[in-house]
């Protein structure tokens, strides 16, 4: 592509709204163009980007047997009142209404369209499995849209679901899908981690999921690595363990006196002793369809509570901090207050870091006033025990013994058994062996494909640009071409036209401006490759520069061997499975 | 694929909602599922279909220049309203407000977002001409959704835009596109009319435009064509000549009683003169933006008036026959009137086929009488003539001597000269030589993705399924194995795998099913080649037959030159531009 003939502008100016670097090099670079918040419009560049994408994601969904449809994006209400969802997704699920009144949604999920699609088309188990993706616009109507591509309210995705007779079948496509979704980002060039993940509301608690997490200093998930015994959770689900606690014996309980001191913290240092020596009380309200129910929850004075397994544990709909009103009810002062005398009004949930036999600190449910001595096991009477505090750093692995590392990702893909959730709620029951109705156990697995590209950005770029690995490079060669005499452009013509008929992917800087410009425009874009042609020293020595975005490394050429030398460095830089 | 392990579902049963081929063929082959009304979903072996037509489109849009982009779906109010197309727009385009209430629309097309684009990328005549496309989902709220995929409410187009400098430059694009157009229909195997149409409400008055109308008794656009001098028109658009015509020289008027006869017909029977001896006299309301004015429109007795004609030659927003209450005000009697003594009340028109200096029957503007002798040029003071009325069947071409024929197309691309009107209305003004603004002139360009695919099976089908054209057909070959022994599966698989690992698109129709079914499926899917292979014939004379779905013409094959006589036949039916 000869540039002094193409649709192509760069910008020296971040946009204002941006705060990472995709979002900041994919519109400078021009690649991107703001259509409105959160919605963009893909330039030529980008598009060249994504289609690779697209077909690296596309080859590897084949090969698991995978057939390509293509969904609606405008979905009718019935579909989604059928499983449920109509009214359990948020205000993310963009819902609109057609001329004549009639209830619809923008697509930010397909479950309920395949179950249908399933449903009219299946009938027997002799047709499983089955095992459809497709590659199509989504849209989530994102409160605060930010970042770019990376949470943004229209975007393209990857999305496949499968049907199965039994949980064996779903096991092995379920495997062939992680071993797909992991050859697709190596396909990439990518560095990541797959990890354990809470399902969220689309599946039931139990079914199996998992993120693939491209690892970025600005991803916003928090990765939990145990690298030496193959150990990587999300933060939400990870479950690790406290290094080096040494509590307290049982003993009496004592009030206290401190005053002005409400939190572990304050109180802990006043007494010198470990945070953790002290027990952090949390009211929390658990919200089931139409009715609510109040838990007192413990965790260790320095952990925090992890909500999702909270949530999970309790099986509510969601939870959150309890009102001021309901622990006035209780009698319980904000700060000073502990299960002490004050159980049996509702259950009390010790996390599964508290030795329940040792004694701590808490609150002595009177303002200004603490007491330490307090056994979970002697002074209370019923309570329950889970795993509830969020993983940090200098917490232990599985194994009790391997410290955890914190790393940031950038969630790319997601895998999950559904189990009959949809099957069952939309009546897609098939007929097995005995011609007895059951209903197939679904799995689901999507792929952010414009998330996907940002993401190689935050992964691969330096402070003047964007450094695409190969695979997923707009072009392989960007050619600068310094030449002022007809004499000397005529060369460079052929050059590029060589290249071009050899079937290297080449953009041609063929424009009117000095080498600076040119330079700077080829990193900002970060094509691998950057071949110059400089008339002066090609005068010379008969040499052009081959040189390499990702390191600097830079080779002489000649007209005879560039066509060699750049195929050499595709082979080389192309990602292998 | 092996259709044992493959998602595919055919039906017996049309769609009780189909009115046409295409529509019952696809849902009845497996290749859309209805997921609203309007609204489709597209199965695997659509998907490949689409795939190719998208491909054959990219390949001959990159020909022209063109770069793919890929613009957003939903759209904000904004870009809308600097356009003023937020209000001039039908209720086809369905706006939506998103969860903070602001404004916008699903995309039925995109000049302002293309506009908007430009405008932030182009500042100089340098970097111009813009050559841009994109293959994406559009969306029109159709009031009554029907005809399948032909007008449904989601659907994928391909849509171009151009920007220029002057008409010489937009000119020589809009030449490309037209070949590219061409080439693009003839690649798909589909005959077709390139006709002269009308701009509608995208384009200027005076803008060129052309549809390319693919030929099928079901379509919805009329064609008037000329082929022996190459004239080719939508009837919306044709401007022909009537054949034939004697009128009556100028004579005195005379009134006739002409009681409960109110039409041309009805009078001139009586009379027992030919109906173009009379004139028919309608009254139209135009409408400009707030304002209105009523005009009297006449036309030759046995003729049409042409609505769209009349707009444009008024240069109004829309016409409308006047209301009841209008034509009391005149008083002029409904069935009864003419310009006669009315005139001067509002302007008169005359249709260009009337010969203003002969005599016609006109109303007398009294109920129940006729007056014959009136003379248009002299029973006028002022008036106006244009070309008005709708062709005709028995017309004559522009030649004044060719009969013109009729014939029904499907409007499958459609390319436009916009003139300046987004570019002005949105400011997306460049710097022209001497560093001066300009509006510069735009070219918008369209191709129907899924509507050419259903076009392509109105035009090829029979009454036992689709017959695909080679190069858009899903799969090249439909392999129906009828064999009962593992000696001669095993046999059936190997010619399989070697027909697949050769690069031929290949079902195997491996299912457990015999003869009959495996043969019906085969011609509802209209795949163009079917090989046999049948265990009793094979046994016998070591022979398959390979069938054309097109013409039913069969020929013998043997293991060793099946895909020989497959590739060949695959050249020979593949379309050549």
């Amino acid at each position: 592509m000869r540039l002094s003939k193409s649709f192509w502008q760069t910008y020296k100016e971040d946009p204002s709204d941006a705060e990472i670097a995709s979002h900041k090099l994919l519109v400078r670079a021009g690649l991107i163009h703001k259509t409105a918040a959160g919605i963009y419009s893909y330039l030529p560049f980008a598009v060249r980007t994504l289609q690779k994408i697209k077909n690296i994601v596309r080859d590897e969904m084949n090969k698991t047997g995978g057939q390509e449809l293509a969904m609606s994006f405008v979905t009718p209400a019935e579909l989604w009142q059928e499983s449920g969802r109509w009214d359990a997704m948020g205000p993310e699920m963009l819902r609109i209404k057609d001329r004549k009144q009639n209830d619809f949604c923008l697509s930010p999920t397909n479950e309920e369209t395949i179950t249908d699609i399933f449903k009219k088309n299946v009938s027997s188990y002799k047709q499983l499995p089955v095992n459809l993706y497709q590659i199509t616009t989504k849209f989530r109507d994102e409160i605060r849209p930010r970042f770019g591509l990376m949470r943004g309210k229209e975007f393209t995705m990857k999305d496949a679901y499968t049907f199965h007779a039994d949980k064996a079948c779903m096991d092995v496509l379920y495997d062939k899908y992680y071993q797909a979704y992991s050859n697709t980002i190596k396909r990439m060039g990518l560095e990541f981690i797959v990890v354990e993940a809470d399902g969220g509301n689309i599946a039931s608690g139990d079914s199996q999921t998992h993120e693939f997490q491209v690892i970025a200093d600005s991803g916003e998930d928090t990765i939990v690595q145990a690298k030496e015994i193959d150990y990587a959770a999300n933060i939400e689900k990870a479950q690790t363990y406290r290094a080096g606690l040494d509590f307290t014996d049982a003993c009496d309980v004592e009030d206290i006196e401190t005053k002005d001191k409400a939190t572990c913290e304050e109180v802990c240092e006043m007494l010198g002793v470990p945070v953790y020596q002290s027990l952090k009380t949390l009211v929390f309200t658990a919200v089931y369809g139409e009715k609510e129910a109040h838990y007192m929850v413990m965790i260790l004075g320095d952990d925090e509570l992890n909500e999702i397994k909270l949530k999970n544990f309790l099986g509510a709909d969601h939870v959150t901090v309890a009102k001021d009103v309901v622990l006035d009810q209780l009698g319980a002062p904000k700060g000073y207050m502990s299960p002490y005398k004050l159980e049996g009004k509702f259950t009390v949930i010790y996390d599964e870091a508290i030795d329940l036999d040792k004694s701590y600190i808490v609150g002595a449910n009177k303002v200004d006033y603490h007491m330490k001595g307090y056994v979970p096991s002697r002074d209370t009477s019923g309570y329950k025990v889970a795993d509830l505090r969020l993983a940090k750093e200098g917490d232990l692995g599985p194994d009790k013994k391997t410290p955890v590392e914190f790393r940031k990702g950038i969630e790319v893909g997601h895998i999950f058994q559904l189990g009959d959730k949809y099957s069952k709620a939309m009546e897609a029951g098939v007929l097995d062996q005995n011609g007895k109705n059951f209903f197939p156990l679904m799995g689901c697995y999507g792929i952010g494909i414009t998330r996907m590209m940002a993401a190689a950005i935050e992964q691969h770029h330096d402070e003047n640009g964007m450094i695409w690995p190969m695979s997923i490079a707009p072009y392989q060669v960007y050619f600068v071409a310094i030449a002022k005499s007809d004499e000397f452009k005529v060369i460079a013509d052929e050059i590029y036209e060589e290249l071009l008929s050899a079937g290297i992917e080449i953009i041609y800087d063929d424009r009117k401006s000095g080498p600076g410009p040119k330079f700077k425009d080829a990193d900002l874009l970060g094509i691998p490759l950057r071949l110059t042609f400089g008339e002066r020293d090609y005068k010379e020595s008969k040499e052009m520069e081959l040189k390499l975005r990702s390191n600097g490394e830079a080779v002489k050429v000649t007209k005879e061997n560039t066509l060699e030398k750049i195929k050499q460095y595709i082979e080389e830089l192309t990602p292998k499975v």
